[in-house]
C-alpha cells in the first residue's frame, strides 16, 4: 500500500479531516478549472434558458461534438451541470446553486481583504 | 498578414468591440485558471496577510523557488497580485478588487438562474 493510500484509508481524526480538506480543494480546482474556459461559460449561459441536449448545447460553437462532450463532462465533474441519458440523447441542465462554492471563496476572501484595508484607513485616520 | 492578425488590426467597430470582449474573456480564463490551484488560493489566502517577498511567500509549501515564480507570474498575469523588485528581494502584494471580474460573472450567472427558478416557482403555485 503506497503512503498516500494508506493515509486514505486510514481513520483516525486527523486523516478524516485532512480526506475532508482535500475534497474541498478538488471541488474548487475543478470548479475554478470548469469556468477558466470561454466556451464552457459560454455554456452555462447558455443553459440558463432551460435543458438542452448535448448536440443542441454545442450547436453555436462551431466544435465536433465529442469536443462538446468534453466540455459537457468538465462542467458535470465540477458539479455545475448534470446530464440525463433518455434513449439516445443526452441533455444537460444547470445544477441549482452549481457555482455557490466557487462564489463563497471569493467573497470570503474579499471578507478579509476589505476588513484588512478599514483597519489600514482607521489606522492612518488615527496616526495622520 | 494571418486573418487573426488582420482582425486585430484593422479598426472598425465590429473589431474593436471583438476585442473588448477577447480581452474580458482572456481576463476571465486568466482569473479563474489562476484560482484552479489550491497551492496559489493558498498564496492568495496568505497575502491577506500583508506583502511579502516571494521566498517568504513560498516557504510553507515544500517547493522550489522557481515552482514559487511560476505560481506569482500565474497570479500576477491574472491581476490578482502585483510584484515588485527592490535590489535582490522582490515583494507580492494583493491587487485591491482583485477578483471583482471573477465575483461578478458567478453574481451574474445567480441573478439569472434565481430568477429563472422564481419564474417557475410562481408559474407553478399559479398552474397547480
Amino acid at each position: 500500500m503506497t503512503n498516500a493510500a494508506r493515509c486514505w484509508t486510514s481513520g483516525d481524526s486527523s486523516t478524516i479531516l485532512y480526506r475532508v480538506v482535500k475534497q474541498s480543494q478538488d471541488r474548487l480546482d475543478a470548479l475554478y478549472g470548469a469556468l477558466a474556459d470561454p466556451t464552457r461559460r459560454a455554456m452555462v449561459a447558455r443553459l440558463r434558458g432551460g435543458p438542452l441536449s448535448v448536440s443542441d448545447l454545442g450547436e453555436p460553437f462551431g466544435i465536433t461534438l465529442a469536443a462538446v462532450g468534453k466540455h459537457v463532462a468538465a462542467l458535470e465533474h465540477a458539479g455545475i451541470v448534470r446530464t440525463h441519458k433518455s434513449g439516445r440523447v443526452r441533455s444537460c441542465a444547470l445544477v441549482p446553486n452549481g457555482l455557490s462554492d466557487a462564489a463563497a471563496w471569493i467573497q470570503e476572501h474579499e471578507r478579509f481583504w476589505n476588513a484588512r484595508l478599514d483597519a489600514l484607513e482607521t489606522h492612518l485616520e488615527e496616526n495622520p
